[in-house]
C-alpha cells in the first residue's frame, strides 16, 4: 500500500460560490486514496504586522502556522487579483512564513492550479506565486502547469466538472503532485 | 507657479518603526513644494471579499477608495516579503481596485520605491507591483528605478538619512515623480 500524505488545501479566494473552491473540491473528489486533503482557512488571519507578532501572536495565526507545519504538503488553487496574487493569499503566505527562521512552508512540497473567468487562466497569480515558493523552499510541481481560463463555464449546478476532458485534467494534475510528493519525500 | 498635486502616500509596512515609513517620511520633507502628500494608511482594510462587497462594503473600504480617489497620484513605498509585494499592500490594491469597473486606481500616475535590510532593495516586490498596475492602468514613473537595499543602515536615530549621496537619490526621485505627474496630468 502507498503511504499516506496529509495535505493541506489552501484557496485563494473568500467567496461561497467561488470557482476556484469549487476547482478545489473537484481535486479532492479525484485525488488517490493515499492522499488524505484537508482545507485550511485563511480569511480570519489578521494583516501580518511584525509588532503584533513581538506583542504576542493571535491564537489565529499560531493555529494556522501549526495546520501547515502538521502537513506534509501543499495544494494552492487561486484566483488572480490585479495580475498577481490576491491579498488574502499573500497574507496568508507571509503570516505562515514567520517569525524569522521559523517558516511553516519550508521544505513542503507545493502544487499550485489558478482559475479564472478570462482566457489566461490567472498566469501572473500562478508566476507571481511560484516566485514566492521559491523564497519559501518548497519544491513546487512544474508539469502538468494548471492555467484554468473560463472558470464560470467549468461546473454545473452541483459542482460537478461538466467536461470529461477537464475532469482528465483534474486528475492527471492531482495524480501527478501525489507522484511528486512520493519522488521527494 | 507649478500646478500643485495632491498625492496618496501608501506604505506597505505596518511596523511602527517601518523603515519603508521612514523613507516615505523622508521623500515627504525632500518633495517640492506642489506635491501635497498624505499618507493613505491601509492596516485596518478588512480581507477583500466579493461576498462582503455585495452584502454592504465596509466603511473603512469606502473611505479608503475616496481617499484614492480624490488624489492626483500615487506614491508606493513597500518592503517586499517572501520576495513579492506584502499580503498588507496586495489588500490594499485588491480593495481599492474593486466593485468591478470602479477602480479608484484608473490612470493616476504613480511611482515605487522598494526600501529592504538585504542588497537587493525588494527588486521583487517591485517588479510584483508593476505587474499589477499594468492591469490597474497607471502609468509608473520608470527612471529612476528605486531599490534601496541596506535599509537599516540608512536612517539616524531621529529618522533622518545619514548619506548625503542617498539623500541627493531620493531628492531626484521624488522631483522625477513630479516631472512625472506634470507631464502626463
Amino acid at each position: 500500500m502507498a503511504k499516506s500524505y496529509k495535505i493541506a488545501v489552501v484557496v485563494g479566494s473568500l467567496r461561497k460560490e467561488s470557482i476556484n473552491r469549487k476547482a478545489a473540491e473537484a481535486l479532492v473528489r479525484l485525488a488517490p486514496d493515499n492522499l488524505d486533503l484537508e482545507f485550511v482557512e485563511i480569511g480570519a488571519l489578521p494583516l501580518y504586522d511584525e509588532d503584533v507578532e513581538a506583542a504576542g501572536a493571535p491564537q489565529s495565526w499560531t493555529r494556522f502556522r501549526e495546520q501547515i507545519s502538521s502537513a506534509d504538503a501543499v495544494l494552492f488553487v487561486t484566483p488572480e487579483y490585479n495580475r498577481s496574487v490576491p491579498g488574502v493569499l499573500k497574507n496568508a503566505i507571509d503570516v505562515g512564513s514567520r517569525p524569522y527562521g521559523q517558516s511553516a512552508w519550508a521544505k513542503k512540497p507545493a502544487a499550485i492550479m489558478t482559475v479564472s473567468p478570462g482566457a489566461i487562466g490567472g498566469f501572473g497569480a500562478n508566476h507571481h506565486l511560484r516566485q514566492s515558493l521559491v523564497f519559501l523552499d518548497m519544491p513546487v510541481l512544474q508539469q502538468p502547469e494548471a492555467y484554468i481560463g473560463r472558470g464560470f463555464e467549468l461546473f454545473d449546478e452541483t459542482g460537478e466538472l461538466k467536461s470529461d476532458d477537464t475532469r482528465s485534467f483534474f486528475k492527471s494534475f492531482i495524480d501527478s503532485f501525489a507522484g511528486w510528493i512520493e519522488r521527494i519525500a
